[in-house]
């Protein structure tokens, strides 16, 4: 299947390294050019996200391309959430009442690099790094380039271009900003930004506290949240409004102030970072953006894909996932299309649209959630409730969560409106007290299930009235 | 109340006059640049929409400034949607149950240049054509300028801008680009195109059709729509996608496509247009959007209004009214401020947004309600249950569309709520046949009351669910 087709790929990222390597593996001239420095060269960078959930739907990617072990052996599964209320005790809420259904925790550096050295270990594939793209002739698939090092200008022609870079990505600017065709565009901030903070290792590199779970201090308006990492350090992460509340970005600007937030609000994880106040002023305060647009392409030779196309908060632990879902989607659509990409690049941005706009909304959706639901009481009555129904039906129920994460087989969307019909007649149930959560589980997942699609049937009534 | 405050305004259109009035008015020192020719002295361009839906909250904004009555007599008043089928079978479907509620029909051009002279008639109010603003420094609230006749630059610093420039804003452009604070935005444009025609007036100057109507002939994927003009013409515009479909803007590429989809579609319209071919092809084909943005200020010096911070689609003939509703709202803030403008201009942001959000998304829910549903039978039958109900209980019961635009006392935020869940348990009943429809008005309309505080308290819980 050797073909002289020359596809240029824009950013090395996790998206852009993965779709590398798959085109490589199918037999395609990829060159890779990316901005910056080649990271397995470079010291690891304070304060920026360097752990990332892994589930299902990005393992599929990675198994079509072979590396489905080779990442498990780098990855900490997660089986929960382990929550922490304010006077630091603790409890572990599972993802799914299926014990092998779990998440992971992996370095967005180790796994880059992998795929890195994975794809240039084919031979029609080669990576250059330190090349920032700054112009896009996207009519006659033309990138210019600056060399970082030594300021010299290039510029590559080739049959296929794919943006592969990220939130900022050049391609997507230069089809906002030239008006060749109508481009719909959408960035919306929330009013958090992040931060990142660490729970270093204890003297003999273990993890300080529970290693399989992901930690959360949910307080209503903000919380902190743990990763692990394979060196026995957690990422934390805290999630705080700029300017509203009591607490935000803007007013915690003295060391005492952090000091003070952290002692009343998280007692018990301040005791596990020597550094956080280092750390809270050295690294930076990061924006939560969620990017939809649309197309996501320009006459079938030319594509963005990833954060590039969709970039997401990050609360369903979802980004990487959807992007190399991308890959596996797109994978699919080209083997269906008998290789012709125009079709394909055609055919894949109508079909993978919705689904990505969904997680988008999720992510947000779950942003809610974590900070305040998780601690909430309801809340955990509807999930103690779905575990049972997980655990007993294991092949018949599955919560939006699970949907979401461990249903690789169907869309985002789909995941979303099952989900939400099920959460929202589930919620209905708990709040009016229903009498049928008395039912064995067998009886209550037939009524769930029947409801639901009458509640999916009455919005689809809703839809045609509003369109 | 003299002020020494400088206020530049930029932007000639009709937000930008009607806030150089309201502002010259209260005594501030205001300029207004604008990048176009003074109308007044050119010609009329082809091809813009030259007439515009005025109803009560475009009304209630003119009043404030005492020009109600003037405004009014170069007004046609339109009762209702004059629908004409494919055989040009014609049926009227008003407005509202109630007589004195109707919409007008006014020229963009005679409105604007009125506005104008109005505020140029106040001493501390001044304004220049031809000055192109290119660049705005909003921290230091300078504005550059170019002037069109001369290319001379010119640069102006005053206290306070604001940008009036419509759907292509500089000074919106200015809050996206500089990335100064977190901007979020979107615009996002329909399928569907529009072109602008004409049926001229008859030889002595008569409507050729009804006058006081609005006249749409809905096809299900694409519409003309026609309002009359004071010289006896009627402005019509087509509606038709770009690219789908049997009939769309590029296949309509030659006279002869042309004039067959016309006589088949709209047979009787066509008879009534001459030129029809000839403004077909000299008419730009313009597009739809809606441009949705916060913030709209930038630390309560500047600010964007009207198309600027909220351009939307012309399909609920509320576009002009919800800029000129800007202004009334923002001079009831300032009241409410006493005159402190950091103040005002961050209160009336938070504040309108939301309606003005619910304005956009129900323009968009009419695009395809005039298209399709005006000639669908549920649809007609809840149009004349809600006719029945608004005649009979005219101070009581209050259509979707008699709330947005009759009811300038309750927001566009209120007034979609209230409408779409009246909506959705009218179509209801419809569609189930429900035996309620035989009751009497009286107790048919406190049903409906009731559903709608149930469907509207449902809805809260999902929003609190999903938030």
């Amino acid at each position: 299947m050797k073909t002289q087709k020359k596809i240029l790929i824009i950013g090395a990222g996790l998206c852009g390294s993965l779709l590398a390597l798959r085109l490589g593996q199918l037999g395609y001239n990829v060159k890779v050019m990316e901005k910056r420095p080649d990271l397995r060269e470079s010291e690891l960078k304070a304060g920026r996200s360097i752990n990332l959930a892994l589930s299902n739907r990005g393992l599929k990617a990675l198994k079509l391309v072979g590396l489905e072990n080779k990442v498990k052996s780098i990855c900490i599964p997660m089986n929960g959430r382990m929550l922490h209320d304010k006077k630091g005790i603790t409890k572990m809420s599972k993802y799914s009442g299926r014990n092998k259904e779990y998440i992971n925790s992996v370095s967005r550096e180790l796994l880059t690099s992998l795929l890195i050295t994975e794809a240039e270990s084919i031979e029609n594939v080669s990576f250059e790094f330190d090349k920032n793209c700054n112009e896009i002739d996207f009519e006659k698939n033309i990138a210019y380039f600056i060399d970082n090092n030594t300021n010299k200008e290039s510029k590559y022609t080739t049959d296929l271009i794919f943006g592969t870079d990220g939130a900022g990505s050049t391609l997507r600017k230069n089809y906002f900003s030239k008006n060749k065709f109508l481009f719909n565009f959408s960035r919306n901030f929330l009013s958090h930004g992040y931060k990142e903070l660490t729970i270093p290792p204890t003297d003999k590199g273990k993890h300080k506290i529970e290693k399989n779970a992901l930690h959360i201090w949910p307080r209503g308006d903000y919380m902190i949240i743990a990763l692990p990492n394979m060196d026995g350090s957690f990422t934390v992460t805290l999630f705080l409004s700029y300017n509203e509340g009591k607490h935000n970005f803007s007013n915690l600007s003295t060391a005492e102030s952090v000091n003070d937030f952290f002692s009343s609000e998280f007692p018990d994880a301040i005791k596990l970072m020597p550094n956080l106040i280092d750390e809270f002023f050295k690294n930076p305060t990061g924006p939560l953006g969620t990017i939809k647009c649309f197309p996501w392409q320009y006459k079938g030779k030319n594509m963005i894909l990833g954060d590039a196309a969709h970039a997401i908060v990050p609360f369903y632990g979802q980004g990487m996932n959807a992007s190399f879902e991308d890959i596996f989607e797109l994978d699919k659509t080209l083997n269906e299309n008998n290789g012709n990409w125009a079709k394909t690049i055609k055919t894949f941005e109508k079909q993978r649209k919705l689904n990505t706009d969904a997680i988008a909304d999720l992510a947000i959706d779950n942003f809610h959630e974590m900070k305040n639901h998780v601690a909430n009481h309801i809340f955990q009555e509807k999930r103690s409730l779905e575990m049972k129904l997980e655990t007993k039906l294991p092949g018949e129920y599955f919560s939006k969560y699970s949907l979401v994460t461990f249903r690789e087989d169907i869309g985002y969307f789909e995941a979303m409106n099952r989900g939400r019909a099920q959460d929202k007649y589930i919620l209905k149930m708990i709040r009016s007290k229903s009498p049928k959560l008395k039912l064995s589980e067998k009886d209550l997942n037939e009524i769930i299930k029947k409801e639901c699609n009458l509640i999916l049937k009455e919005q689809n009534y809703d839809s045609i009235q509003n369109y």
